[in-house]
């Protein structure tokens, strides 16, 4: 059975190396986390991880969830205990409103505990992470009435939210949206309508589920434009708290997936269920959108959650299988064979996940703190930037590191040989419990036109020039430490590519928007891999910073580093190539040639 | 469910027009196959696969392979009756030695066949498909008695074989098997040792299954070359052919796995089991790199297969899905929303698949006629270089048709979004079970070792060179055709840089052998994409060849072509600047950094 310890050092790394997050003192919540706070939490955390909620990774994903006749839904065995347990230990308190009960703490240290639980077992993850994601949305758009009734119980984990979206004839495209709504006197609506693919629809975990629910209220215009966001609780809430009569929802059925079996994947049927409008008629998708940007880093967090345990096993095995001797002569002459860790090739993919994971953990915890500036810093400059970064970056973050982190957990299964495709050593439940986040919240596709679509131009592309800005201002920066010239060296050269792709999209995206869609893809991969090269950039320097510490931890992460800019960087140059074909070959066919 | 349909018109245009294998008709076999009986095979063959295998693939998925307590194994409803009508349709005969009762037609033929065996149901076929590699392997060795005794029962698919080589402690490094055997008074030796993984080691679809065993005869050199090879049947043979007790091996277990479920995949009991020695004492490995070499490129087929079924089912997906309007306007005005091969990120996937899907077909039956040539050909220079390029392109199919291919399945399920994730729409099969051939017949790293290691500097590195040698003559010769030289000029850019890569592990790769193994997969992706490029251009020459026909068909082979060398050929440049790179990165951790 695979294991799973949280990567303490590494993130002690990011966020007090590299990130520094103690400088931002002054700032609400981080003043509640000097280094021993966040070195405390991240230490729980990781006990938390390891020790309740990983042992029941595998079984979730053998037993699965069942729906009884009563449309009830079991979740494996020792799921309701450790969610008890989750609650009672306040995670989901952590980086949440101080109003709302929450403890208000840094969300880039969120996004390290995030990944320790995703890491340790997503399916049971995403309880509480769409939990969080439901709550937002309504902290966003709800009046404080709704607020008051379902905020405390959703922030602290004591009842569940679910995301109510998809429709069998829409997914992508939720213009075509045909639940509806129909107002009744007393202010509520009467839902009616079928969702598919609610996680967590239904359950055992909690007493009662908020539903967020959009429809369309009769008569309301066609298309996206007519849209409104509801709150269906699956029980009501009385007037002192506590709960009544159950609302006219049910779970219809549970889909059967390729992966994250423990988590109960519903199509959930609303029946002239009560529920009350969020926000403004006709303006669901606004408080949708909030609630799904977040989702959308923490969709980019797991493809980083499974490469992560997924090469913690791989080098556990890498270390242990003996098979075949090195090419060099033999590495261990006592035993039988060597450790396949001495073959160039097993190396290969071992160094090809632990670029990726490093890369994507800093990566993920930049942009999460980005998250924080722009809430709460004080310098209205420095908030414009974050708000920037958070739109322009989270594309970036969730397709970037689920379509990498996919091929690090595949990586995973490829060096266990034969044993990786057999059950009963884990790895394939990585690949194929990670192979929903390339899907969901937005496809990698809907990403990538998110990112050339709206992302670049928004605001005259003020967000892309502000973040090549501060790559040049690095690269000059350190321009003259000899340690760092081949980092720097790359990292030019792939910002260089950008800006080339950037200029090409300016150019040819706008006129035909074929040429955008066409690009889209690789200019996403392009962006991906230049933000992963001022990452190690960063890295490095910081871990140069501390060389004379005689801690290997920063020997190791510069010969990283270098691996990354040997191995992984040059593929930017394909990307700009195939950007710059534009659409003419890829629209030639007529449908029905394929 | 998903569908297939035999692409027989793509098949026909690389048998007919492309390789013009009735020119080869002076040839035993190519003169009992003339266009008309190629054809009429194509078309029962899709037949077949359509209507009798691909129905049950989902359910043999679903179903699995159930072992009993008195260790028989059930196979899925329907497999049963349809191996039998599988046999007696002749199926596994018809490109088998006519001495042993086939049919003797050319294997390039056969390539079509099991291409669509396999597309229709992966699982199924392995059966058939390791009864013939067994077969091969005894063919290769065994004494004309053993041959008499199981060749032709193996030939017909009345009986089944199985390959005995995975041992617990011993995959890829079969220098560490236990299995031993010990020499009877009778010429027979008694076999005892547990094997593991071993495809269709029992099941319910023949009478007898006849195993080849690897094992060590007491006293032998310890390693590779202490190794014989031995035929284990499940029941004894009478002099009549009538079968008679049972051997003593029995199946202990079934693999869980992640895909193929409807194939056993056996852990195998021999105690005291009788066998017979197949070739000489000790040099069993020689034998089984017969049956190797050529499962291996039914493997590579495999990963074709895959892709095949998974880019039909997602061009019909594509055109059925309707969600969201084009960019450029809408398209379907009339429907809620335009089907979603509009945009052009799906084409994109479409596009990548359909260009690995013609390639690798290409690819695989040009390197399958190869085979027929080096045993046919009445002339030695021809015979000398079909072999060498056996032995060079083998590994080369085996694992870029395999990386690819899964890449292309994974393509075929991120086009459906969310559907593609669940159980009913079949997508997620085709991903599992397409993911064990990276594995199986050696890893693709092992692939890429086998490339660089051995086959690039065989005989001087006759073969590479006589392969750069084609490319240039086929590039000058064509020279002068305009419509050609787009494709010729990114045919000659990749085979530079295959060069380049081929003299940088030359001259790198042998003083440190680390460098090569650091280079391998590098440069065997690089071969690949080569390789693909020179198929393209053939393609696109003899598509050309045939524009003035009016037929579509040559029209989107040129657009397919193009999309080619635009959108795949780049990444060539990424390949060969991590080929030389070198090992120093790769190599610089300590084991325990990981």
């Amino acid at each position: 059975m695979p294991r799973y310890d949280a990567p303490i050092r590494d993130m002690q790394f990011v966020l007090h190396d590299m990130l520094e997050i103690e400088k931002y003192s002054n700032l609400p919540g981080f003043a509640d986390a000097p280094r021993d706070v966040v070195d405390a939490v991240l230490t729980e955390g990781g006990k938390f991880a390891k020790e309740v909620l990983q042992p029941l990774n595998m079984v979730g994903d053998q037993q699965g969830c069942v729906r009884s006749d009563d449309a009830s839904v079991k979740t494996p065995d020792g799921f309701p205990a450790a969610y008890k347990s989750f609650v009672e230990n306040g995670w989901p308190l952590l980086a949440t409103d101080p109003e709302m009960g929450g403890q208000g703490l840094p969300k880039v240290l969120n996004m390290a505990i995030s990944e320790m639980s995703s890491s340790a077992n997503m399916a049971f993850s995403m309880y509480p992470g769409l939990t969080h994601g439901a709550y937002e949305a309504l902290m966003a758009g709800a009046s404080d009435e709704l607020k008051a009734i379902y905020g405390p119980n959703m922030a602290s984990g004591e009842w569940a939210g679910t995301m109510n979206l998809t429709e069998p004839q829409c997914g992508t495209d939720l213009g075509l949206i045909r639940t509806k709504a129909v107002p009744q006197a007393d202010g509520s609506y009467k839902i009616t309508g079928q969702k598919i693919w609610i996680s967590g629809g239904e359950q055992d975990l909690t007493e009662n589920i908020i539903h967020l629910v959009l429809a369309r209220i009769e008569g309301a215009p066609e298309g996206i434009k007519g849209i409104s966001l509801f709150v269906v609780p699956k029980y009501f809430v009385g007037e002192d708290g506590s709960l009544g009569e159950r609302n006219a929802l049910s779970c219809g059925g549970l889909e059967e997936k390729m992966g994250i079996h423990g988590n109960a994947t519903c199509v959930m049927n609303y029946d002239d269920a009560t529920g009350w409008l969020v926000g403004d008629e006709n303006k669901g998708m606004r408080n949708m959108f909030v609630m799904m940007n977040e989702a959308r880093l923490g969709v980019g967090l797991q493809g980083l959650s499974q490469a992560e345990v997924a090469y913690q096993n791989a080098a556990d095995f890498a270390r242990d299988r003996l098979q075949g001797r090195a090419l060099s002569g033999a590495q261990a002459p006592d035993k039988p064979a060597d450790p396949i860790i001495v073959h160039p090739d097993v190396r290969r993919m071992l160094m090809d996940q632990k670029a990726f994971v490093e890369g994507a953990r800093a990566f993920a915890y930049w942009t999460a703190l980005h998250g924080d500036l722009k809430d709460k810093s004080p310098d209205e400059k420095v908030r414009e930037k974050a708000e920037d970064y958070m739109a322009l970056m989270t594309p970036v973050v969730k397709a970037f590191l689920t379509d990498r982190g996919y091929k690090a957990c595949n990586d995973g299964l490829q060096l266990h040989g034969g044993s990786g495709f057999t059950r009963e050593w884990g790895m394939e439940q990585f690949v194929r419990d990670c192979r929903i986040t390339l899907i969901y919240e937005g496809t990698n596709g809907i990403q990538a036109l998110d990112l050339v679509g709206r992302k670049l131009a928004a605001n005259g592309g003020r967000a892309i020039f502000t973040f090549f800005a501060e790559v040049d201002d690095f690269a000059s920066e350190y321009g003259d430490v000899a340690e760092l010239a081949p980092f720097l060296e790359g990292l030019k050269t792939a910002k260089g590519q950008l800006q080339e792709g950037t200029t090409w999209l300016m150019q040819n995206g706008m006129t035909n928007f074929n040429n955008a869609g066409a690009a889209s893809t690789d200019y996403l991969q392009l962006f991906g891999l230049t933000a992963f090269a001022y990452m190690w950039a960063m890295m490095a320097r910081t871990a140069l910073d501390h060389a004379g510490s005689g801690d290997p931890f920063y020997a190791n992460k510069l010969k990283t580093a270098r691996y990354f800019f040997e191995r992984v960087l040059p593929e930017t140059g394909a990307h700009l190539a195939k950007v710059k074909t534009g659409s003419e070959a890829m629209m030639a066919l007529e449908p029905e040639a394929f």
